[in-house]
């Protein structure tokens, strides 16, 4: 029954927002009694941190350290498969990390702790890719990687914002562009 | 009581999110009775248009067309003041035209809309900024300042939404280091 409220949860805060979907709302997609909730969480914000650990498991994360392929090759598939996910969902839904970030941790310690937990796991695997693809030669010498995985998640979060509010690959595009053939692009 | 509507509706909004604020927040703020609300407004959704309009005229977007300022200057004097409002409000608020891209554009077109048509103006201003200090060798010869510009608003939105995250500068300070000492330096 935990399961199912927390797959539940993560389509409904995904695709409404947190506040838009009540508890009531995400017992009954799950098809279990209002009264159930209390047994398995503690609160609505217990869940959404749950919710948040579920939602990065499906990022496919591991495949930036796959080593049988160039680390170039593995940030740009990484992000076109972010996108390709966004479109398939008719840009609704966007980066729960990024929905979650903008919505609701200003007033919610336990899940702000827990965003920027994921952030920063992100964050590391974009480093050592960065860092790894500079050694090869494949991207700018002058960058530091960590300050640039950091910049590209953040404007990876925008962009999302940006496509979504245009229902357009624009933002998609000028990202991936600006990215791969400016700001990554050896000198 | 119009005006005090939307002024309590702006700050109800930005400090707490869409749904969050609840139509009898924003009239108790406001200190007029809540049965008031729908002699002004035809819903909360009609509101949140007003209130984006509102915002829009707080961002002094009027400063990145000043003829007495070089072009990059004005382009960093315009981050650093929207950077500078969010240090002072405690890492808290964002931006209003994000936040709303993230939490409700999915779910109401009219919102979606003024969202959209506010990023098209500031993005305007940006790409025309760009494109005059491209003219002057000040940027970059090769980008193209309408997809940079749409690049730097998105990645700004996502800085924003990592800056509260974290409640820290860094955010900021990447966003600030990559776009002026990399991408936008002369090649």
């Amino acid at each position: 029954m935990r399961e199912e409220i927390v797959t539940a949860a993560l389509d409904q805060f995904h695709r409404r927002g947190y506040h838009a979907a009540a508890v009531k709302d995400i017992t009954d997609a799950a098809g279990v009694p209002k009264g159930s909730f209390y047994n398995h969480f503690d609160s609505k914000e217990d869940l959404a941190v749950v919710v948040l650990e579920r939602y990065g498991a499906s990022r496919r994360l591991e495949d930036l350290a796959d080593p049988g392929t160039p680390p170039l090759d593995r940030l740009r598939a990484h992000f076109a498969f972010l996108r390709d996910d966004v479109v398939r969902h008719g840009y609704q839904r966007g980066c729960l990390y990024g929905n979650f970030g903008a919505e609701i941790v200003d007033h919610m310690d336990t899940v702000r702790d827990a965003v920027r937990g994921s952030f920063e796991t992100w964050a590391g695997l974009v480093e050592a890719t960065l860092a790894e693809a500079q050694r090869t030669g494949a991207i700018r010498a002058g960058l530091d990687p960590a300050v640039t995985a950091g910049f590209l998640l953040n404007a990876w979060e925008g962009t999302l914002i940006r496509a979504r509010t245009d229902r357009s690959p624009a933002a998609f595009e000028a990202f991936l562009t600006t990215v791969f053939d400016t700001l990554l692009a050896p000198a």
